[in-house]
């Protein structure tokens, strides 16, 4: 049996239905790249989904799907001002800089959060050609940090974008935890609060592999498909991943398994408060920052996955997933506190 | 159902024995990225096949693949001399260039094939800064024009390569059928043959999705790693790809899913031959090249899937895969005839 | 004293005119970056000979001229067809390739020059997403191999360039020795002929250094600026490379500097060929090719800097330049004489 | 008459010895890119202050001299560290990202100097492929904020570099005026200090054009000849930028230019204090910043050239240079005074 653990959404496996998915899909043959019926029907259920102007383009990672939206969007002598803790900037080894040449603008954060106040100083020298040229505003919803925008924390960011010309990308890895976590569809946060593209995660809440990149104007995506192809994020067998989508949005497999994942953090670090821990940040989808003694966590990593966050603070990243069981939440809990009384 | 067809390997699903692997490795956790038990074991696979020194890096797909091979082996100032037809040259978007800065120099070829003579009139300009320096030689195995190299062809290439101290690639997106087509062991024609980086496919072959770079040695390799990520084909759930090339070695189903698609092929060579359609290539693996009358092709298209390959010569091409049916080749040959015959 | 020679017009020196010109700008301070008024001077220049809607970028060298043109026109994605001799496939390390990520298609040629059918073959894939798209044709003006394009051969490669919205490029490093031969104002076979982009070069025709790349669209030119920055090809004290063209096209001195270094080559050429020496290319400009001995070439090399150009064929290269002077030409016929006797 | 200011060190014309040896060495043939005998000579005066394992490459400007050194130190991979005010982070649209494909990671400091406490946190993730590996840390000296780092300073920041098999590059854009404040041979504060690659600056003391990129360990700079190429950083005629280099260290024209331009920026600084404007870094070489009314600003750009810094807290720069003269200051100030007294 393998070892559990809090380390990241995506050691988990992957739903039952999605898997049945992927087998039930596999019939006879289907033209490739994209061109095949199960992915016409995925796209159709995007476009349900984000409203009929929604171009959609499929790729097999998270990475793939930022790299694709920022390069879309970008000339290389532009740049895109993000937090500071974004997975642009501290996960994709330097992907999104040597693929669309752009410059990025690491802005330090709070709690992984943009705000306009924290925007406006990277806002200058437009025109100015020494200058890389300000173009994209990249945010995580949820954030790294496990927090949350609100609709009009979002809206006040493209509006700001608006007034400089800006584009707005949203990393979406965790979009369905903030779609439940706020209790809305996921237009109302997206699209209808001035988005321009969104890297939309399947990987980190039940499916396999697969990502969706969303235009929300048809004249920013007019060269996506070529982008795509260029980065080696074109899959031939293609249905493999619509299928997926397919299964996903049925019968809100996606729902369940995020409202699953929130609920677990939230249990997580309830407990954890009562024990005494710090929690860092708010819980308010499925991570849970906490600080730890080292020596408790050198003890607590025997025995379950996770991450150090801030080796400098004694922080701590606790992730939970679809597939986190009460159980897991129980006995995880149960040995800290052991430790903690130790 | 759907149209069934010649279009392309990768119109075809995949193999049962995979998918069954896909469903039972989805058990539990397993720590992301290529350090679970899968992975290793795979890996391990791969060293019992092609030596002990052998570093394997999977990836998604065979662009993914061949530009990790390359951008590995290469700073920007290089040059990769490669067929004319090759996939790198004429299939992936210009992805080879873009990730790896270098220049491709495509070279006329009657079958696909390079030879030394063919390479010696472009291995000039070795230190002079004006030119991009020749690097790497890339030839694909199965040829783009279904050709094979034999051994000896292959370490006539290597042998040159050494002596300019450059590399040699192989696109190995048909490797499974070469190796059948040989009767050879895979590192009888690569790793023995002085192969130094080998893009192995599985894909084509029945698997779903997943290709493996093969350095054969350390030195070349240390940082594949970093290029892997960079350029977005770090699979973070991977033992979904570890697992199904477990399965493809596993009672050898590459072997017999490659022996099937060439015999397929070579029915339908003999077939179509017999009815006096012109074969253009010779029919070593699982590709079938032949010139058809613009009007009989169109007629031919609307029943099954095949490409146009070179539109002024009206040639086109039949691909066979591991799921075509003796059926398949029979009614298309039948319908082929009566075209012809009308 | 330093040995003369045949090998390039870029190891002559910089014309007394020019020379002057950049000392007498040397005058107190002007702001930086091509604010100045030297610069906006030789802006009109260039917009009296080619038209109020030319946009006028300096840059340093040949290749940041070609690089800055093509990375302006272009998304990575796209490719660029030119002759397989062209400056910016042979003699620039890769540049076009590693700065635009563009593909570039080398068409092989007799005599440096693209023609439409040589062109169509190549324009094909529009709109699949495998193929690099085809967006650009450079042609060089006089070409590498020393021959000119008519007005009229010109406007056929534009034309059909526009049929496919498709860009043409010219580099015209030696333009000043295109416009001399074909006896035409240079707007004739640039912007009147259909030329979107022109690399006007200076340095190869008596100047120090500095190219201009022209854009004949405004919409073209809109990144130009950043795009020179960001290839580093904005230089500081711009009024050194403006007083350079002010000084160029005052008193015409690009005229009498290119007149006389056609006519040396002509009369090089008739010499060389009196002596029964085959001369494989037209010789319409500054450049000869001829065939030549290898132990006669060796010996001559001796005196005279020049290159080999086809080493499988005996074939060299002579250039003539502004400089070279009627007893250079002389001299070297007169040794070339004697060993040919020898 | 022109303008004159402080607002940049480029806004000088030429040093007239400089002027002089441009003239001079405009003598008859001499082949191109380098192989000539100036270059030769140039080379060596390099050799004679930097040691004889120094490897000099002469370019046009000082973003091709960083993207350089910078590009042939590292691979796409590898992150750079450096200050949020350093050129290449503000002042190169983003050219190091585009043409190296590094990350850039941008650190606040008070006074434009990095020290191993600021670097420290920044040095994580080594062979964790998620992370740009860091692999150079940048410095300028003399720093874009006027200050100067000791030689200790320099030795703790390459020990630390060394310790971790990372490289330290420093940006001398205006390297004689540090020469000059710190009363040393540049030696003593680059290679002997521990510095792998220098960008050793010419234009902003008194050059037309030309920097040089000396690379300290003959195994770093194995590709740099390629690498200027491909960036478009090889001078044809490289003389007139050699020549220009013999005349600027020939009877010590570097230092008497620095020591000047230092001197009346010590000067202005020391007289606008008097005045009780607020100057806000140590005057330790040639730029002086102080805190301006934004009214006072105004009127005084009306008749001198200075640049806005940091216009939040109403901050300008004033730089001075080889040309200014004591009556530019005077008059500079005197009207500074009028203004202030207003």
């Amino acid at each position: 049996m393998n070892k559990r653990g809090f380390a990241s959404d995506n050691n988990s496996g992957v739903h039952p239905a999605i898997i049945e998915a992927i087998s039930k899909c596999n019939r006879g043959h289907v033209t490739g790249y994209g061109t095949d019926h199960y992915t016409a029907q995925a796209i159709n259920e995007f476009k349900k989904r984000f409203g009929n102007e929604t171009n959609v383009y499929f790729v097999f990672n998270g990475t793939g799907a930022n790299v694709l939206a920022i390069s879309t969007l970008s000339q290389s002598f532009h740049s895109v001002i993000c937090p500071s803790t974004a997975h642009i900037v501290v996960d994709e080894c330097g992907a999104p800089e040597k693929i669309s040449g752009c410059k990025l603008i690491p802005v330090h954060t709070p709690d992984g959060k943009l705000t306009p106040e924290l925007i406006k100083p990277h806002l200058h020298g437009f025109g100015f050609e020494h200058h890389s040229q300000p173009k994209i505003i990249s945010i995580s919803q949820v954030t790294e940090m496990g927090t949350l925008y609100s609709v009009n924390e979002i809206k006040a960011i493209t509006k700001l974008a608006r007034h400089y010309g800006m584009y707005v990308h949203m990393d979406g890895a965790r979009i369905a935890n903030a779609a439940v976590a706020l209790n809305l569809p996921f237009k109302a946060f997206t699209v209808d609060a001035g988005i321009d593209v969104l890297s939309f995660g399947g990987t980190k809440n039940g499916m396999m592999m697969g990502e969706a990149v969303l235009f929300f104007d048809k004249n920013l995506s007019e060269n996506a498909k070529y982008i795509r192809k260029q980065s080696a994020q074109l899959f031939s067998k293609m249905r493999f991943v619509a299928a997926q989508f397919l299964a996903y949005f049925e019968n809100d497999v996606w729902k369940e398994n995020a409202t699953h994942a929130n609920k677990m953090a939230a249990v997580l670090a309830q407990k954890a408060s009562e024990m005494g821990v710090q929690i860092t940040q708010k819980v308010e989808a499925n991570g849970v920052f906490a600080i730890l003694d080292d020596a408790i966590s050198e003890k607590l990593l025997q025995e379950y996955f996770f991450y150090p966050w801030d080796e400098n603070r004694h922080e701590v990243r606790w992730m939970t997933s679809f597939d986190t069981s009460a159980d897991d939440v129980k006995h995880f809990c149960a040995r800290l506190k052991e430790l903690l009384n130790a």
